[in-house]
């Protein structure tokens, strides 16, 4: 079982704005970007009034992050504005930054209201569990499957072509999946820990929706993937260890790069996340 | 006639990662967030090596900046790495923070290639000039576009549903348009003055598709209206003095915030940069 998402998002406050967290998987060799993005908003959240949630955070990956020592978050507290406080975080390890975000945080409020992203999968108790349904895939989905679950202290659910995707390698499609995603195990009732989960588990499938199109999956040794910056707006509030379909596009790819756009609904059809992530992309 | 994008865009350097930048338009009691955005990304590439162009910026707006006085554009080297350089800008005025934008800058690389939004717009030569086509909108619409061509120097065509709009105050659409833009005057052949000159005026509409379905336009005295955010992914090479087709989308609106989608697609169909915004959006 590998380490629950609660025990992941705890951080150590050394000072004010500076804290420390752990990575809970050393067997990498570089941390888990989704790890140091969700532990980042810890911080920010942390040196935030209780009274505001966090509405959007902007980040950067510089460098690898070291899994065999802790994580060195500090704190620079930009502005504290009558409805808007912003926050950015830097991830240090040896001296560097390895890691950069800035998150903005605000009061509840009212006004316009209406979305036009759709959600229409099957809910996800009519699906086979992620252990049932990785039977029938491929070796190669298999192995990938086993690492995740190893890895990663989620649930997942595949959606119709994502499925059939992953049963089939060398097989080409359009750059669309849809995944239903929760923690692995129940989370405390603080908002802030399940925007942090949904921050972490955002950067775990998303860029591999822009291989679709290529006929790639992601662990293909072939491949040179790396997440380059992930960008997340929070728009409603909701439960990460409650299911939530992660909607996923692979927008575009070229020169090296792609730019997949991600949306996360509850299981109401709700649109309660939207996610950008641009990635380095390539055949070795 | 408003001071041509070029002069916009020229900033003058203080020290090796300290600029200046003027307000081309005091009569206005805030400085346009484009502008800003822009400026900051032209202090942020002078301090690049030439062989690396920007792929990617994230900003916030932190507080409204003042256009009686210059900005002072503070660059930060984050990171000068094999592939990629990254820096961080900080626009002050008043010895306060009123934005800060992060961008990516790497050398060119190929790989897969696709694109999934599709550009299907009139060719802006077969549409009438935004100067004609007023003469047929609303009253409103038309002391909204005569404000905007004095302080804005882009010409700019309305497609199909957005002509329809503006024509009907009050009237609701889907939170769908699109609008053929360029500079108004030629601009240098150097690449990263035309993404900067994407990066001004992809501020200036995006926020406004957001109001469709509620039969709003911008500039109504009710609204309360502010971006909060701005990140632009440039995808390929593109000239910003041509034609580029603006199509967007107000995906989600909720809580006094909405988040807007905008994709630039050349002539030719090539999208060529993505956007994303979220804005403050509120009935007063």
């Amino acid at each position: 079982m590998p380490t629950g998402l609660e025990q992941i998002l705890e951080l150590e406050q050394l000072d004010d704005r500076l804290f420390r967290g752990l990575s809970h998987d050393p067997r990498t060799t570089r941390v888990f970007g989704g790890q140091v993005a969700a532990q980042a908003l810890v911080a920010a959240g942390r040196t935030v009034p209780g009274d505001r949630a966090v509405h959007s955070l902007h980040s950067y990956f510089l460098r690898p992050g070291d899994p065999s020592i802790p994580l060195i978050y500090e704190v620079d507290p930009i502005r504290d504005g009558r409805s808007f406080t912003t926050r950015r975080v830097v991830a240090i390890q040896h001296g560097e930054a390895v890691f950069q975000l800035s998150a903005s945080f605000t009061v509840p409020a009212s006004g316009f209201e209406h979305q036009v992203p759709e959600s229409n999968a099957p809910d996800p108790d009519t699906l086979p569990t992620g252990d049932v349904w990785v039977k029938n895939a491929d070796p190669k989905t298999q192995t990938w499957y086993a690492e995740m679950r190893q890895r990663f202290p989620l649930d997942i659910r595949f959606v119709g072509e994502a499925a059939h995707q992953f049963n089939n390698p060398g097989a080409t499609a359009a750059p669309h999946r849809q995944i239903w995603v929760r923690s692995s195990s129940p989370l405390p009732d603080d908002p802030l820990i399940h925007v942090c989960a949904a921050t972490y588990f955002s950067d775990l499938f998303l860029l591999a929706s822009a291989l679709l199109p290529h006929g790639f999956v992601m662990g293909d040794e072939r491949l040179l993937a790396a997440s380059l910056d992930h960008a997340v707006w929070f728009h409603q509030p909701f439960r990460a260890d409650d299911w939530l379909l992660y909607v996923q596009e692979g927008s575009w790819a070229g020169v090296g790069r792609a730019l997949c756009r991600g949306l996360l609904f509850g299981r109401d059809g709700r649109l309660v996340a939207s996610v950008m992530q641009e990635g380095l992309l390539r055949q070795k």
